[in-house]
């Protein structure tokens, strides 16, 4: 009813307050409807409703500048500011992105997909206000799981110093993506527990006046007292010692609560924290207790009920192999340790954590610790297997060389999401992990071209002890291929040849090689025939094969899911190069240059000529260039 | 007299206490004569002294876990551990490493260079520790302005939760090496005047003893005041609520109180922090009083003065000129801003910074958030100018790609001690950004072949306005080229032809550009001619050269002072293989795929292979290919 007539922030200033708690519920009819047909993160955005909605109604965007964390809970957002008929096309190709996107509306005004940024943006924006002598708010809404990200306290710490006006909105919805950990949570917990703060305040300070007054070192002791009543009571103290003021804790779904406290944060002198605490999934039950499995929902779920609809016939996922494998090493050696940045169900080590509890070590969002916390373990002779996503390494990027690398520590990686990643998109792509590791020396690199050799690529990992390895593997399910019971080690920097030809060799990298065998498949129907290579490994190379290659004088073709720029394709170039052989025909597929932006893996692998299609057409003029040359 | 007999901490444990404080003074005159030959970090290791000779002297290292944070202020326990004779060789070619280093001594159980790695790496070792049923302590020593980083507080997190025995030690010698900034630092400013913390905290436990008692909501009030007076008195508050017990401040030059307090710590249960004052430099007032510039030491430094020898005939050094050019922009551009993770000095921005100092933001060491903080400046249409090492860089890596190269905004990237940077050694190397910022789509990278080249440079930087540049530059001097008054746009993506020939080409990046002038001067002594380009941009690469070497045959060599894996010659490679054109022979020269230790620059390019001989041989070898295909 009212929706209907919201397209701007302009149009909800005009609703009476009254009328929003009913706009709030049919904002959540609308998410909870919508999503459960194009999927998307639907618990994160029910509980931001009435946030959103107080942010929009008190505040001027785009002119005041609101700046979402890690972005996903931007629906709310993404309704009000116009968006509404889009949300049929969301996460899809060409669709409404998931996270903010600029050019989606001026109100979007800082993109973003990773977590903890919005801090850092916050203070580059108020710096440059104050720098153009220009007045509006920085608002940025950072949730408690990202608060435990290093650079958000960095930005806090700066932020704090600096004093300039922002209003930093803390969404404490008691959890990230799985239960976040770590002392800043504990002590949020606590704060939470003060629901009479007002009364106790009150009586405190009653009780102050009564003590008499007194002179020099005692005075000042008392008035110390005084002055930590306020951290005491309402235990902002450890903001308010970085120097913000603290306001809160408020109920996030009381709509007057929570709009009068955001107009008293407007009246503080510099900068201001928030408090609001909200319940992940709010309106929707299934989600609100199943906050972590709702965090990202796929297409279809049933909205009665709270659990997915799965296929019998799909295929196991990569995580699930991971998490399986974890405990069979982890139930032979005691010295398997698994770490993970909060992200313990998305790397499916939910089982592993239960069954070994002192083994497992979710740090929460810190992917930098948990990269030299992996070095620190390792050092001591315990084998860590340190399981994040490729995207999400580039935060433990200068961890990785430093400290694991250059150390040459045995700390297994286990690089998932590795490759295109789907609706989640441009921020979350896979792509640069080959390229960023291959320059790091000691490093071993290798992905599998399907799930049993996923396994056997973990155990061959766990037994390697020369230093740093990482199994890179993609996001979702494998090829439906049968497990092997025994786990075999593989031979570091041996490739694995599939399909013999004398024309042209395919040379693919992970999951590339299924799409390599299709595309022999059809080149043979024309008489070319192609090796198909499965890889395994980019760093080392599989130089006797390399050399076979050129002895034969086969032309090449690699692929990989990686950037084409530094990634496995460069490396067969300059493995020739180096062995001063000028002759080669190697042609290279990969990412090319620019943000593969959201939609199904399927799209984004067409939109860049990883198809079976264009590795045919590929090879074509590849087997045409040998024969020229014979 | 005490030191000759100390080459071990078993040793040290059998000295008198009373004798500590002369071997203290021993090991600080030993450090003053000793630099004033080598070089080194002077100022940071005469501040650990006391401090240094209590933890061997208390506990039981190797056995009991010294983790130095930033690892340069290692050099007394180098010299307690058996290593007093090396430091003759310090920080040289085949010396001793200016950082712990596992395979000097079995007492450096940790590797670092970087800051902030400490904590993760007890929290590695503790957890291990505790894995494997071991007893011992884990001490890591951190300095408050290494708290800054986000990584520590990552750490810090994890570590308060966890409630692992850890005992932490702060050095709080108020300054990393600029002086830092922060609310953190301001915290601990406060701390700091707390003198008679004692005295105030006996009153305040009298004067609470008066209140009367009292039940219910009151009385919970009552004890929460009382509580809070811990915190309030001794300001630990912050590391509390973070699960640590705060100890202190003590004073780290008073060998007495300083032991004491350790040895209540080490009575603690869980994790502990002792808050350690030290005066950096103590002992040698110039050190003291100039604690930046004496933060590493050239040689030859007088011991008599705070001043440095300088040669006059010494040419400009590369953030001289950084600085100035900052200046230039800035006094032409009210939106040019220059940000600085805890390197102002270093960065030559010390100028800038008085003259500008609402445009000017040293972050602390927090290069996460200085990244995303410039591209929150960026959004909003200011130009920010991030000076930052190329090593330090890998710690902003995600913020490049995910908040700055993603949303393509106009960040100016000064990467500064890129290539190799000498006496720091491994660590410290800049020798990966070339590979590790290729591959990031929307990036624009170049370096300079002179000082005169760099300002131009850095203004072309500065007019681009399509999205990040970086501008890559080496540690130390200029050629002694003349500076050019006006500066000069360069066109994007084009070399310049700095020498003519027909035989090869040399195609060299940056600081190579002499070497491969140099080579060409000898090759054509021979009747060898080749040209000498100086690449100028790595990305965009210069595809009107490439195809017309392509054109005339040409063969190529590439030179460049960063990983020869998916570096500059790497690039060319994959342009050749993108243009179908599969006949050209490219040599490409780098640095090999291992982690190259302290030295000189030069001494580490020999290592290499980066040196007029090496092209001169690698020339004639090319030369002669060609010969040979015509």
């Amino acid at each position: 009813m009212h929706l209907d007539k919201i397209n701007s922030p302009e149009q909800l200033k005009k609703m009476p307050v009254k009328e929003l708690p009913s706009l709030a519920e049919e904002i959540r009819q609308f998410l909870i409807e919508s999503l459960s047909t194009t999927g998307g993160h639907l618990g994160s955005n029910l509980g931001v409703v009435e946030l959103t909605i107080a942010l929009h109604y008190l505040f001027d965007s785009p002119k005041d500048r609101l700046i979402w964390d890690v972005g996903h809970q931007a629906y709310v957002h993404k309704i009000l500011t116009g968006r509404k008929s889009q949300f049929g096309s969301l996460r899809q190709y060409e669709g409404l992105c998931g996270f903010p996107k600029m050019r989606e509306s001026e109100h979007d005004v800082w993109e973003t997909g990773h977590s903890s940024t919005s801090l850092s943006a916050a203070m580059g924006m108020a710096a440059a206000r104050d720098i153009k002598g220009d007045q509006h708010r920085v608002i940025p809404i950072i949730g408690d799981g990202a608060l435990t990200g290093g650079m958000a306290l960095e930005a806090l710490n700066h932020i704090g110093n600096e004093r300039r006006k922002i209003m930093v909105i803390l969404n404490d919805n008691e959890m990230s993506i799985s239960p976040n950990v770590g002392a800043i949570h504990n002590y949020l917990g606590k704060l939470r527990t003060h629901k009479h703060y007002h009364k106790i305040k009150e009586e405190v300070e009653f009780f102050l006046k009564k003590i008499p007054s007194v002179g020099g070192a005692f005075a000042t002791a008392a008035e110390r007292i005084k002055d930590s009543l306020k951290f005491l009571v309402v235990s902002g103290v450890l903001f308010e010692k970085l120097g913000l003021t603290y306001l809160g804790p408020v109920n996030g779904h009381n709509l007057d609560e929570l709009m009068e406290c955001l107009r008293q944060a407007d009246q503080a002198e510099g900068p201001v924290l928030v408090h609001v605490v909200t319940v992940k999934g709010k309106g929707y039950l299934p989600a609100e207790n199943y906050a972590e499995k709702f965090h990202g929902v796929a297409k279809g779920y049933k909205l009665e009920s709270s659990k997915e609809e799965t296929k019998s016939s799909t295929p196991v996922k990569y995580p699930k192999i991971f998490g399986d494998t974890l405990i069979r090493l982890a139930e032979e050696d005691p010295r398997v340790v698994g770490i993970t940045p909060a992200m313990l169900g998305g790397s499916g080590m939910n089982e592993f954590a239960s069954r070994f509890p002192d083994r497992c070590f979710d740090v929460g969002i810190a992917e930098q610790h948990a990269a030299t916390f992996a070095a620190g373990l390792a050092t001591q002779g315990v084998k860590p297997v340190l399981a994040i996503y490729s995207t999400f390494l580039q935060r433990g990027y200068d961890q990785l060389i430093h400290d694991i690398a250059r150390q040459n520590l045995n700390v297994l990686l286990a690089v998932d999401r590795s490759g295109f990643v789907g609706a989640d998109g441009e921020t979350h792509q896979g792509v640069y992990d080959i390229a960023y590791m291959r320059c790091i020396p000691n490093m071993v690199i290798m992905m599998p071209k399907d799930e049993n050799e996923f396994q056997h690529m973990l155990y061959t990992a766990y037994r390697y002890d020369q230093g740093p390895i990482a199994v890179r593997f993609p996001r979702g399910s494998g090829l439906g291929v049968d497990l092997d019971k025994e786990l075999q080690e593989l031979p570091i920097g041996k490739s694995e040849m599939i399909r013999d030809g004398n024309d042209l060799a395919f040379l693919a990298f992970g999951t590339m090689v299924p799409l390599a065998m299709k595309a022999a498949d059809q080149l043979a129907r024309d008489g070319i025939h192609a090796k198909v290579v499965n890889a395994r490994f980019v760093k080392p190379l599989d130089s006797e094969l390399l050399n076979r290659l050129h002895q034969e004088g086969t032309p090449i073709v690699t692929i990989e899911e990686g950037s084409a720029i530094g990634g496995f394709g460069s490396a067969v170039l300059e493995y020739y190069a180096e062995q001063n052989i000028y002759d080669m025909q190697v042609k290279v597929l990969g990412v090319p240059d620019y943000f593969v932006e959201h939609g199904s893996v399927e799209e984004q692998r067409k939109e860049v000529g990883l198809t079976v299609e264009n590795l045919v057409q590929t090879g074509r003029k590849m087997a045409s260039c040998q024969r020229q040359r014979v």
